[in-house]
């Protein structure tokens, strides 16, 4: 039997629903177990899926014409990822996705994300909601990469990302934050120095 | 009387309404006309609107701590802007939104937009689609910006949104795209010189 009950925390906090819309939610969910370094989707592909991740880590990254991975997000318990470009449009992905450790994850197929629209409506709230704190999350990226220093945007990110810290490894943090590797490495001694 | 024919459609596309339903939207929205630099939000004020662009456009931008301007996101006829951080924390802004061109907008404050929810639960829908286009804009910046040179981020910006650069400034696009005037210039006049 799949856990869903940090998924059922996650909707109680927005949306009120009773056994039995909780139930035909669950029942439209694809429960799996992934091994780190699986590869759920890769770019080219099309994104059929929404994932939450229950527990372990997933990451989402590009690949430029060099062959550099570009870390584009992290999904660690509570969280959805997907190829959202993809998912909506139905067109071949940018991202690949990709788990950074073992993890549980509950997989919704966008089919089934529809019908559940159509049959309870109140997951329109849900997912907008979700959407729009992703939207506030992905613009106070944007904003801080405009805007601050290395320094800072680290801070920033160990501030608010403390847990993605624990279970993803540090080159793919120094990719997300838009840094090389040794540069992140050169801040956390500095910071070290200073006992942040 | 304002000008709804281009929010009309664009409520079309994604949902339907009858007029009733479609009358009560547009008595929630608080039409206004605004010069050229006038200031819509200020960063450090809470934001109570999403303002939709009728005509001309809209910027919205955030200074760093030497003072210099960072355009974060354009509005163009058809689109919606708001701080969004705070529009939905209801926390100070860190944006400011300003007119970059004469401006016909409509305003609707998050307080009607609460009550649309509930007495029309299918705008729930509606700014769901909304948000997700905006998510998938947001997320595509970001790639861009971690994989793309400064020449490649200006080629994908004319090809995606031409008719920004028909009223915003050029310093302006510039800011948007993470570089200096002076660079952006050097860029356009050897693109120029390859009748791109």
């Amino acid at each position: 039997m799949p856990d869903f009950s940090l998924l059922s925390k996650n909707i109680d906090k927005h949306i009120r629903l009773d056994e039995e819309e909780k139930a035909l939610f669950f029942s439209y969910l694809e429960p799996a177990s992934v091994k780190k370094r699986k590869t759920l989707l890769r770019a080219g592909e099309v994104c059929r899926y929404s994932t939450f991740v229950v527990d372990g880590a997933l990451k989402s990254f590009s690949v430029d014409e060099q062959s550099n991975e570009h870390v584009i997000s992290f999904a660690v318990p509570g969280w959805w990822i997907a190829d959202m470009y993809s998912l909506l449009s139905q067109k071949p992905a940018i991202l690949t996705i990709e788990a950074i450790a073992d993890a549980e994850i509950l997989m919704l197929p966008r089919v089934k994300q529809e019908l559940l629209y159509e049959k309870v409506p109140k997951f329109e709230r849900f997912f907008r909601i979700l959407t729009e704190n992703a939207l506030v999350a992905n613009q106070q990226r944007i904003i801080n990469n405009l805007t601050l220093t290395a320094e800072e945007r680290y801070l920033h990110f160990i501030d608010k990302y403390r847990f993605v810290l624990e279970c993803a490894p540090l080159h793919n943090v120094a990719s997300y934050l838009g840094m090389t590797p040794e540069f992140l490495s050169k801040i956390r001694r500095k910071l070290a120095g200073k006992d942040v």
